[in-house]
């Protein structure tokens, strides 16, 4: 069973991109603040949000980064994908009815590690809401069960 | 009505901790994937999950990251901070069952830009799941309609 | 305890109907999108959506096809009634907002077998959203531990 | 811009196959049954459920049945595709803890009417617990905006 398991890692080229888009509900939000305990009045209360600088409620910004985290776990690279680290710059806030596309293209390759380093952006638009990288790690096929590092997408 | 807004910006100090601590069912596993579209089986799918890296169906690491947000957007420092970044690096999956507790820690504090760098980590037990920093403004209280950077914790 | 449970099964009559109408709302189709994985864009993505043969978001076929069942299981027959067959024709798409009724006619009776055909209509105003048919059977109360075929409504 | 959008009717083949496989948790079958109205108790309480034919509570058939459509709204055919019917038959129940797979294979291809005719099964492990067919269409790319019959998948 040695070679067995076909193992696509040097498949992956720069430039490479998938990307996931949705339009943000108030019950997106209502129930992400239900699963992050996550109750500032800037998501729920649109009395308190009317008067603040973002002028209403908001989603989170954990909510459409989560996005990022989608395209990684299910597309780019997909199922199986280790999660190393991810770097989030918010840019700007997102409301319900906003269109958000998380974007992830591969910048770098380590072919010795079998990590990527993944560019990571959320738009709205022509405007950018999130920039981002992450590192991650796909295991050898081999490996799968040796080792237990990171968390998935 | 000039002085009627007290700031309480200069009150932080280097060390001020607050937390957020909840066990991850199975069912805040289900709803993240809901809202965020991530439905990777090694989140949904055991017979998956189980033949993995990680030996069974695990959390989010972007559920877990996000009670770092709870924090922020709740405690630490509370309602009104603007999120500008976060950095977050993944050292362990979580389980459903797994109590998780997220800290923020302040770090450092530029008063002249209102800003709060944060080391925000999360631990299951004595295991660091988590470890990252955060860094967040706090608006003047009558500059709250002025500015509009950043997305909210 | 030989005639203890009465047997209502002979009570039903060809023509006997039943319904449930609720107005689908957009976390309606948020949380369909997350219990079953179908995050198809045309139920999630506005701009995506705008642009395809349904001119906005819609709601999932099943979603509304699911009140078909809660009529079944609720109403008629009612609690303990076992589902063997469904058939559905779409006819129109429904969206947030829309009205749906959902009714459920007894069509034919089988005594024998203890089987009821069914009408099952969807209707949002004068339209017809889904047409079909479900076959179902009523356990003897006796038997109530013997059977273990077909799927509850 | 004529011919700038391509068809991609004429790629499908007889037997092309796709799946999509989901652990059934007990937050599935609560959520459902909150979208869908169905409060049957065999679904929701224990005590009555273990005393019915099934022994415990079950999963709502439909919701079973709802990975059928997101195989066909998401992977084969995927987004875009038009819903036209579907039959269901219900063959075993299904419960908490049952990893569940729904597979979708084309059985029939009707170039004219741009119709397909996928054969849907369900199974948890070795056994069927849904046995149906669909009936699907694919719009003309250029017609997207022209059709408006059926529902998505």
């Amino acid at each position: 069973m040695d070679q067995a398991v076909t193992d696509h890692f040097n498949e992956f080229q720069v430039g490479q991109t998938e990307s996931y888009a949705r339009t943000i509900s108030e019950a997106d939000i209502v129930l992400f603040s239900g699963v992050s305990g996550d109750d500032n009045p800037v998501h729920l209360n649109e009395i308190y949000a009317s008067e603040s600088v973002f002028n209403g409620r908001i989603a989170h910004g954990m909510l459409t980064a989560s996005y990022i985290s989608t395209v990684i776990g299910t597309r780019l690279p997909g199922p199986g994908t280790i999660y190393l680290g991810q770097n989030l710059t918010f840019w700007a806030p997102v409301r319900a009815g906003d269109t958000v596309t998380a974007t992830v293209t591969i910048k770098a390759i380590d072919p010795e590690k079998r990590r990527l380093t993944l560019t990571t952006n959320c738009t709205v638009g022509d405007e950018t809401v999130i920039e981002g990288e992450a590192l991650v790690m796909l295991p050898l096929p081999e490996d799968a069960k040796a080792t237990e590092k990171g968390a998935p997408a």
